[in-house]
């Protein structure tokens, strides 16, 4: 089969863009990503466009029509994929199918959320449909709250202590402070974490992700089209994606993730690398408790000894796999964006660009979760 | 590349299931298909979804991994594909090209939409998301609003009497009658359509399709499986998609519908077919005039000649290309489901099956079109 690689990327700020609408933000960022790769738009043959919520965020479905037409790409096929939180890299593995399947050679995987045109009221009640609406939504679980019950349990199990837990949040302001497209660029302190106003009981304002406008977008080639135009790609070198239930209570474990521990185990297999030899990982952090539970889940670190991969700094710059070196989910999350902005990161890195450089980056892997876990996604990518 | 078939099909009762939710139509509708095809569940290694609107309808997005969830799939990979009221076919387009790609072997291409939980408006406001909000639906459009134009702009173009129209749900309604699956399964006359009510000037009540629950499921297997396993498959010849603007008013016609001209014609040249041997279509006749157009963009007649083809009676049994044996979307439409049951009929047609046979049907085609036409997808398949 052949091989597919990553020539563009472009993104937009992500933050609250009240005078704009989801399809400008999707087309300025399809416009820079094809800028980036230095190809016309005629050469685009498709367009995947991952998106969770428009209907209830905009009123709009039918979404990557709509930023088809605003790019002015008809009459290329247009797709809009979902799969919640984690519908970006859904998008992104559609495009790489459709290329490996011979049909196309140029394709768009792009993902937007306009998420601050509605009361935070509304924007909680939207993001329950990513859980189990008829129990969990019914219940009146919010998402803090379905993560809040994870970080209870893992933190009384593993014996996690808060500071411990803080240090997450408190890396990735440090990286999000360099990256000129983060909704927050300022550090925060343990001791702001600590203080902030209590969510969803463990879990504070400040081990949550934001409620973010914004679109990226990637430009996916074949190998014949990248060695024909002589342009110069990050190759994709696997792709996986897992289910599982959508209710936490229908799971036999909630202090760790089995689709991705499904699909992380397959990715390794297909790209044929071990964990050792990654170097840099983007890791779905829409709670700081979903950080060190993906460690573990991703067989970064053994179960239960997260604690110790983050006290050693195995994390951070000059650790074993430095994560979210772009800031997270935790300095901006327009959901839907989400999965193509933690490639990009990883392509920045891989091609020696990112506003936090890890010395001689060379494989990388993105983490992407809808929900609570009930998908996963895992791409890993290298030069 | 490797050649794709369908190997089962499965459908639930297309109407008002007021008693069931998405997940049991979904799950439903899966498991059919798998007894169809004969297959354990653990065959199945991928579900594509198309689905245009659960966050609205019932609340629910990432309905794909529910649905996954609810059939007992996990962990296999589950994804949610939407293109407004093409989303079926998207799904199928989806599973085929992921079959192709060499990823998987055996794949579930689902649909399921529930409309009947809110209000005939809520459901109007709903719809009106697969066009374009921020115009055509702040304008006050609605979807027979937009169809309404169309008909309107046609009939005085082409001269079109309101009897020829009325044949489009007369003939309908008839092949409905004996479709156990249909909404509706009555007969209904010419006087009747011309007397029922008013709804968007020149359509009336039964020139609508109506607002259903349902779900619709097909099985799709690579060429390699399909022959260890000694099935018999109806093989998929061509699948086609094209985009076109979302806003009528952007279009430079609105009497024919050019992403059904772009995507018919990549089909037939994909399938290398001509309409001559098309046998048999399912048409997406959402309103007559969308059946009418229909007609015309696919090359079956020329433009402004449909009269004629609907007068002679060429799009009815024993004519050239009898279309929608089913009863079409006028006896039942679940948005997201309809593309998958589209080919559903078509399967039953070229398996000799179907509840109005056509004799010798070896070729049929499938035209589902997302909103107004800002999205078409074509699908061919034979024996």
């Amino acid at each position: 089969m052949r091989k597919v690689g990553v020539v563009g990327t472009g993104m937009t700020d992500f933050g609250e863009h009240w005078n704009r609408g989801l399809r400008d933000l999707g087309a300025e960022a399809g416009a820079k990503a094809l800028k980036d790769a230095q190809l016309p738009g005629k050469d685009v043959e498709a367009l995947y466009l991952g998106n969770m919520s428009a209907g209830k965020f905009v009123g709009q479905e039918h979404v990557a029509a709509l930023i088809a037409d605003q790019a002015g790409l008809n009459p290329i096929s247009s797709t809009r994929v979902e799969t919640a939180c984690a519908s970006g890299s859904a998008a992104f593995r559609s495009a790489y199918l459709a290329i490996k399947s011979g049909e196309y050679d140029v394709v768009i995987a792009g993902g937007a959320e306009k998420m601050t045109d509605l009361t935070n009221e509304q924007v909680t009640s939207t993001l329950v449909g990513a859980g189990d609406e008829e129990t969990e939504g019914f219940a009146g679980l919010t998402f803090p709250g379905l993560f809040g019950l994870m970080a209870k349990k893992y933190m009384h199990k593993y014996d996690l202590p808060r500071e411990v837990l803080s240090r997450i949040p408190v890396k990735n302001h440090r990286f999000g402070k360099n990256n000129p497209h983060a909704q927050y660029q300022n550090e925060i302190s343990k001791k702001l974490v600590k203080k902030s106003p209590m969510i969803a009981d463990p879990l504070r304002l400040f081990d949550c992700a934001p409620i973010s406008d914004g679109a990226a977008s990637l430009v996916l080639a074949s190998e014949d089209f990248i060695k024909e135009h002589k342009l110069d790609p990050v190759w994709v070198k696997a792709s996986a994606q897992a289910s599982d239930t959508l209710a936490l209570s229908d799971r036999d474990s909630i202090t760790s993730i089995q689709s991705v521990i499904d699909a992380s185990r397959k990715a390794y297999k297909k790209a044929d690398v071990e964990v050792d030899d990654i170097d840099i990982a983007e890791i779905h952090d829409c709670f700081s408790i979903a950080e060190v539970i993906a460690y573990e889940s991703l067989g970064f670190v053994e179960r239960g000894k997260a604690k110790e991969f983050i006290e050693e700094g195995e994390n951070d710059m000059g650790g074993s796999i430095p994560t979210n070196t772009d800031g997270g989910l935790k300095v901006g999350h327009p959901v839907g964006a989400t999965g193509i902005k933690q490639i990009i990161e990883v392509v920045n890195q891989l091609r020696g660009k990112a506003y936090n450089q890890v010395s001689d980056a060379e494989i990388g892997l993105t983490e992407n979760i809808g929900g609570s876990g009930a998908t996963a996604l895992i791409h890993i990518l290298s030069k």
